[in-house]
């Protein structure tokens, strides 16, 4: 649990998909709530029409890297996108999650870590 | 070539791939050097074994998102992820970049962009 916690400390991660047998890739804030990556988006966005639609397995990677420093974490998590269906659930998961872009973002989309793997980058020892 | 020299703004990206076809995804530092994405791996990485010895095709994400502004870009690059074989250019390569993790990272990756896609984060119109 402590990487979704760590998932849950960022506002940002990445959406990771396969879309025409190419590996694909978009930014979205997301937040972390019931144990789920929650997002939301617009109907006609690939995330809503192909990804969401039709339950398709994704990863969603979130990280905090420090470039200086050269230390952070990453966590990606592998789960299957469902688009929100219950309006009680769609309206309660909109009230926790302000949606960066512009767009009506009238939907809600969920992915439920089937798989969770996090890192660490530690300092490189650097010979004296 | 705009989202190129973005891309080589910024010191650390992400990797986009497919692997037991689910999608994967990892940070990593890179280099813009010759038009290509550049990055340093170890014999033993997924990167390496199986991503550039098969020339897999990849996405490469960078992007600098800011997070109060909520202003930003993100760049993705589509390309064929190969291992560098010439000795001379390996090293040349090693030269520019320092591996942010341990180990030996002997190995030299490069992706060439077949498509790249830009996106820019526009300030959301909030209703008066």
């Amino acid at each position: 649990m402590d990487s979704l916690r760590r998932l849950a400390s960022v506002p940002l991660g990445r959406v990771v998909f396969t879309r025409h047998a190419l590996p694909a890739v978009r930014p979205v804030n997301h937040i972390v709530a019931d144990g789920q990556i929650v997002i939301r988006s617009s109907a006609g966005t690939i995330l809503s029409t192909e990804l969401a639609a039709f339950e398709a397995v994704v990863a969603f990677e979130a990280d905090e890297l420090d470039v200086k420093e050269r230390l952070g974490w990453s966590v990606v998590v592998t789960g299957v996108a469902q688009l929100v269906k219950d309006p009680e659930e769609t309206a309660r998961f909109k009230s926790m999650i302000q949606p960066w872009v512009m767009g009506e973002m009238e939907q809600v989309i969920r992915i439920r870590p089937e798989i969770i793997t996090g890192y660490e980058l530690v300092p490189a020892v650097v010979p004296g």
